[in-house]
């Protein structure tokens, strides 16, 4: 037997042990997993010490093993990062139960009636990179929403993992959710195994770089919730009010410009740039920006000059890309070809120009006189989230609970038969709502 | 170049003009794209006669190479199933419309408005197996819900595939809807190419046996929404309702054995057995049903022995299995191990036991007293139907429009930065749902 396939076989017995107890979970009522999150904050508040301890080892080896600083940054779980975590794990308990929402209720006929109603999806493999506080979210969002988790954190991470799952695990056990609920795997080799159980794991969130969850969507059968890079862009349309147009660019691109909603391209209506141009340039400079650009926009404003890949390329730094437009619908144009369907923007006074820029612009997030920075789950109201889906089929954007859930449809009749509506003499369906 | 590199090539520019055509049929209004249905209805009727012709001509060809019956029957196209065809898109016509629905409307702050607004998918590809009137329906809802849509049927239907495209085409020539927004595939290569175009087609709906959808879902990045094979059951509880249980067994067998909602297996209580399954087992063979049963129903009802194979499938035919369980969480155990998440039914008086079966079968119909058969997007009063979904993730089961549109969210706001909403002084907001 091959070391892949004992992993491989392995991996299996522990996702059947998870859907097991995912089953189990899946008959609690809300109030047994809302305890179940709630012991499981003051378990990490109880262990705050023994917890950065751990993680210390982490920093020290990715120190040694010279980890870039960003990366050694998101490692990090401090007592202030693990007292927010805390309270997003309080906040999730406050989230209303995703479970057992009825959908739909209708009578078919007299006395048979159906629902659909949300359930848990089962068994959810999570695959994150080297942030901890992010398996505690997760971990809280799946028992909230009466799925198992299998959880793959960073190699960098793994004394931090290891003790945030052992606490979990602690807390558990004195709820009624069986600790098996929650799993936490730890080399390499078991991605791919895990990717394998398509008959065991129900759906994988894979939280990463584009090429990682692209590497995840090529290699398993499972749906993928991606939570990919996002090419967001703003475009300064002819009409565009100057003010709000230099502070919508300068929040969009420098608020926080590591984020996946923060933007790549700048398009700027030729009308509009002579004038526009140089100002919002000189304000993006004041804040470290540099600029890339077409040629028309660097006979406005010198700059560098930009390549076709600087258009499909997520800096996540302080760089923009600019480029001059002559219609909102080359603007249209441009972010359908190289945008990722996360987020775009326009600043227009004209009603129509927005309108028309909202409803074609192939996105997740479409929005008008405001900045990309909005587009996001605690933002919008949802909570917690478990990523960003630049995916267009639904659940995408910000995805909460919401994501975790499937339904069922429930018919429920009295000895009701389908021969009763066929044929000559066919009884009709009623067909009426609740 | 390769035959398969130029497949590829102009299948990609046909799926840009597809992409393009789509664009702008998303822009129209639901009246428009109701029109372009209704034009397809009228076109249809007025081209019987061609239409049969041309379905003569592959029944002809069927015949000669000796295609099987059942599926010459589904490849026929007589006047009769055209005019039903016709209905079906008048029905299309009729439902309301899926695109530009308000699913959140929220104040995040003063004057900063989100809105999740449904909104076509884009392009569709389509692969369904010899019924010539599935390209009718097909069409009609990508359409209606303002999606382009890539068509591939079986080459044995080529002739009538042909014909009904030309036909949708010549009817849309006379409407808003730009008429590349249905596209042919005559060859069998080209799927394979289709398969590959995930920047251009956002969802694949293979309609066909489980090993094809798998072998889809095996070979594309594109979301696939599986209609597949389902094996679905029916529990007899031990306190049944003797008729209804008897009633409901031969229906949910017998009504349509070739459906998909149609049972493959029968589970009986040990305590129910002995007094229900002598008289379930004689009904069924009177209506010419072979049972295949498990040494415990065989010492009640003699029949043939049913392996671990049968468990696992799909016969489409007059054929059933038997099994005997100890309890209600033996058949929940069986169903979710053998069942494919299709339709699940239990006949029982006992209302705790219903609710425990109904929320623990993992499956997307979980039915009490009544037949597995009123699993259809019809009877639930969806209109028509994509297909049903085996899936876990919505849209699950029987889908109809809404498994071919998703949203955005639209945020409008006058000047709105994320940075007032951040820091020390945060403004917070204030998530009003309108």
């Amino acid at each position: 037997m091959t070391a892949s396939s004992i992993a491989n076989r392995s991996l299996s017995d522990l996702a059947r042990q998870t859907r097991a107890a995912a089953r189990n979970l899946a008959a609690l009522s809300g109030a047994d997993r809302n305890f179940a999150v709630s012991a499981i904050a003051t378990a990490l508040a109880e262990n705050a010490e023994a917890i950065a301890a751990a993680n210390a080892e982490d920093l020290v080896a990715a120190a040694a093993e010279g980890i870039p600083q960003p990366l050694q940054a998101r490692l990090k779980l401090d007592a202030s990062k693990l007292q927010g975590a805390i309270a997003g794990v309080r906040g999730v308990e406050g989230l209303p139960d995703p479970v057992g929402l009825v959908q739909i209720r209708r009578e078919l006929d007299a006395g048979l009636i159906l629902e659909r109603v949300t359930c848990p999806l089962g068994v959810i493999g999570v695959i994150f990179e080297s942030r901890p506080d992010a398996l505690i979210q997760i971990a809280c969002l799946a028992l909230k929403s009466g799925n198992g988790v299998i959880l793959k954190g960073g190699r960098e991470a793994l004394h931090s993992c290891r003790i945030l799952v052992d606490v979990i695990h602690r807390a558990l056990a004195s709820t009624a959710v069986d600790p098996a609920a929650v799993q936490l795997l730890t080399t390499r080799e078991e991605i791919r195994a895990l990717l394998s159980l398509d008959s065991e794991v129900d759906l994988i969130v894979p939280r990463g770089s584009n090429a990682f969850v692209r590497y995840i969507q090529d290699n398993t059968r499972i749906p993928v919730l991606g939570h990919a890079d996002g090419i967001c862009h703003l475009y300064i349309d002819a009409t565009a009010n100057r003010e709000q147009a230099i502070a919508i660019a300068v929040d969009s691109k420098t608020q926080y410009p590591a984020a996946c909603n923060a933007i790549e391209t700048l398009l700027v209506h030729a009308d509009a740039a002579p004038t526009l141009l140089p100002a919002i340039a000189s304000s993006l400079r004041e804040r470290g920006v540099t600029l890339r650009g077409c040629e028309r926009s660097r006979k406005i404003v010198p700059m560098a000059a930009a390549t076709d890949e600087d258009w499909a390329t997520e800096y996540c730094d302080l760089l923009l890309s600019v480029r001059v437009v002559d219609s909102a619908a080359d603007a249209i144009a441009h972010i359908n070809t190289y945008g990722s369907r996360h987020t775009d923007a326009i600043v227009t006074d004209d009603a129509a120009v927005a309108e028309t820029f909202l409803s074609q612009v192939d996105t997740a997030g479409a929005f008008h006189n405001c900045s990309t920075r909005f587009s996001d789950g605690f933002r919008y109201g949802f909570g917690a989230e478990v990523g960003i889906s630049t995916q267009t089929l639904p659940p995408r954007g910000p995805v909460g609970l919401e994501g975790l859930v499937t339904y069922k449809y429930r018919v429920v009749g009295d000895g009701h038969v389908a021969d009763t509506y066929s044929g000559e003499d066919a009884k009709p369906f009623t067909h009426r709502d609740f």
